[in-house]
């Protein structure tokens, strides 16, 4: 490894170059007005992978915009790994808010400011880079390799999972590496190995036929407003548990060593809730912030209206009310299976005195891998090796939906190697990327074939 | 009163003519454009009481829309009676569902249609006939007489009630008679005599300093849509009744004969659930419907608003929640006392997650006349006398401000006697009058000046 470590280290500017002509093609998925952007990004992946020594690199068309896909299958009796990664990026509005041009990036402290560059331009080229430094220094890859690159990871991934469902033999391999999310803190060397799902729920509630005047009809029937605060109000009892009969049924305790791990990252509640602005945390009794968030289940409206909402006052005693109401879920609980337990327990709460109707918007399933996994233990002693650190172990709360497909249709297991931060603007304007971790990324990608070839 | 009634049968069809003069004019008070028509009705409502018999007949100027005084104060050692109604009506949009313009008014099924037929040109109009067939065929008047009319009640009343204050001794009065309400139902002499007042309040829960992502941060910190249902649901318990302390603490409770007279109304509560389109109705347990509506205190959200409330998923978890809630109030309850009590009571309930900041937006007091009060007796006899029935006692949930502008501020009783019906599209397109109660109103007008002056 000392020869392609050496490379990787010499070769720093020039990578640093090749990262800016990436960020300056805009290629936002969701703007029609981009589409040739689009193509050409996913050309410049193309070309990049070539240029790397990757073999049978395709640009591939979609009804929307192309996937690239390749590999290099000359290991045999090594395991395969697919690397996944998305060329395209958000939209960059509000632009007065940036301090420089989007797709113009510049170089401030070490990190680099761009619109994509953490998310996921940065974080996809160390592994091109990293498979580089292998074939010139080596010829070989020390596993085999693939590659499928998209283009539309921002706007739902439909084609990559059409493409993926229609492709398994294709797309067969043992783990799929992501560089895609975060590390805990800058320098710590982290692996993310949980996801939660999620059950997104909307229920409508009707009292009266149409609205009422509350001084005429107040006290004659049941204001749908109330009724619905009084529902969600039994929704979780004083604890944050969640009182919905069978909600945990499926729920894998966190282990002792999970916990333990969890306890060892560098982790201040007292910061964390004044940099939300709050006096106090709540959430579930018994656990820690960082595991309620990470892999205990939770439930949150995410909005609410019913009547009059105006400026000053009106005397309506409204006819409707509605909620939207997600779930976050753990392994191994079933989004569908949850929606039905919800919709049951939705219904026996609701007084006779109101009708309900329950819609189920959205659900994904929760993921989470072994730590003794091969993938993982590989990864792990990658990042040690380049970071100088003991790896340390971390969940993610929200959902990645490509990842579970990955997961369920190759029965391959994830290997979250983000290299970004939650603080570097992803989504937001003045979006930026650590050069720092740029380039131990490089290096921890290619440890990581390293190690898991042994 | 043989003449007088003799005079006022003879004369109906005059009557619903000069009705439909009066409904002509497009009086809307809440449009500027419409200022000259204010003037205009004004002048008509002065001419009509000067042609009745009325003296100093007053158009008085304020900063708003004019004001219309008179009076006959002639018969020494009997009671004044202080008339008040208004001319001014509610916009017509939309327009396109009335049957006929609305300022050509129609008569159907021996109803009149026009904006402002009920509401209240038609109703005040009642009292000036009256008064024209006493004059007309006696000379004089029973009692003495005053007429407050005013051109502002659908936007607010706000220059009759500073012309109230400043002017206690030119209206003093023993009591005020207003048809500005509703018949029971059709053909059935009722007399209002008690209104609920209100407390409007409007709560804000702020949790995290911003919106945040459910899947990030869901589960460290309280989400303010779920703190605020939460609440909500405290503020009553499984019987309706309001939980806040102290809340019935004034509260006058009905007198057996109340609750008998309320109970002699033909009411079916089957009916009345099949109208409002609910399979049941719902309120403070121990109480019919029109106890809860008339009588009782009561407390319903008029709206609530956090979070994202558009089409389909958003992964939200809100920053802040907000709920407009209103309580009305029964005598003697006051409503500075309540907003007081309401907003202790949110302070105690609320999580120390959350910041609560809690308006008090409008308040009105309640009131009730007592049913052996000389009006109210008089006012009874009268309506007994004309529709050949025993009156019959309800009350109100809405409130009337002016109404208790004037007990406070002259400590004069009112007498209402509505001669319109909550089903005759007051507000709405096709507002109508039934001219039965035109005619048997201006009947009972007549009748109950002859009884309050014995």
């Amino acid at each position: 490894m000392e020869s392609v470590a050496k490379y990787i280290n010499s070769n720093r500017q020039s990578y640093v170059e090749e990262l800016k002509d990436f960020l300056r093609i805009p290629s936002i998925s969701t703007l029609p007005e981009h589409k040739n952007d689009l193509n050409t990004a996913a050309e410049f992946v193309a070309r990049k992978l070539n240029d790397a020594g990757m073999e049978n690199v395709k640009v591939i068309e979609t009804s929307g915009h192309p996937l690239v896909y390749c590999d290099w299958l000359n290991a045999p009796g090594k395991p395969t790994v697919l690397v996944y990664g998305h060329y395209d990026v958000q939209p960059v509005d509000p632009l007065n808010l940036w301090d420089s041009p989007p797709f113009e990036p510049v170089i401030k402290d070490n990190k680099i400011y761009a619109r994509g560059a953490t998310d996921d331009k940065g974080q996809m080229l160390m592994h091109i880079k990293s498979v580089e430094a292998f074939i010139k220094t080596k010829g070989s890859l020390p596993v085999n390799l693939k590659f499928i690159i998209e283009g539309e990871e921002e706007i739902g991934s439909e084609n990559l999972d059409a493409f993926v469902n229609k492709n398994q033999s294709l797309l067969k391999c043992d783990c799929v590496l992501i560089s895609d999310t975060a590390l805990f803190a800058p320098g710590i060397p982290t692996l993310t190995y949980g996801l939660r799902g999620i059950s997104y729920m909307e229920i409508e509630l009707t009292g009266p036929n149409r609205d009422l005047h509350s001084g005429t009809f107040g006290g004659a029937v049941e204001n749908p407003v109330n009724a619905l605060a009084e529902m969600i109000s039994k929704l979780k009892d004083s604890n944050g548990k969640i009182k919905i009969p069978g909600f945990y049924n499926d729920v894998i305790k966190l282990t002792t060593q999970e916990r333990k791990n969890f306890k060892s990252l560098p982790f201040s509640e007292k910061k964390y809730a004044q940099m939300l602005g709050v006096k106090e945390l709540k959430g579930e009794k018994g656990f820690t912030v960082l595991e309620r968030i990470w892999a205990r289940p939770t439930l949150d409206c995410n909005g609410i209206i019913g009547g009059f909402t105006g400026e000053g006052a009106k005397t309506v005693l409204p006819s409707k009310a509605k909620a939207k109401i997600s779930m976050r879920l753990v392994p191994n609980q079933d989004p569908k299976k949850i929606s039905k337990m919800f919709t049951a327990y939705i219904k026996k709460i609701a007084p006779k005195s109101v009708t309900v109707s329950i819609k189920d918007l959205h659900g994904a399933y929760p993921i989470a891998t072994s730590l003794d996994d091969k993938p993982t233990l590989a990864a792990s002693r990658a990042l040690s090796k380049v970071f100088g650190k003991k790896t340390l172990f971390m969940r993610e709360g929200g959902s990645i939906p490509i990842v579970v497909v990955f997961a369920k249709k190759l029965k391959a297991a994830p290997v979250l190697m983000g290299m970004g931060l939650n603080t570097e603007n992803l989504h937001s304007p003045n979006e930026h990327f650590n050069l720092n971790h740029f380039h131990l990324g490089i290096l921890s990608s290619a440890y990581f074939f390293d190690e898991y070839s042994k």
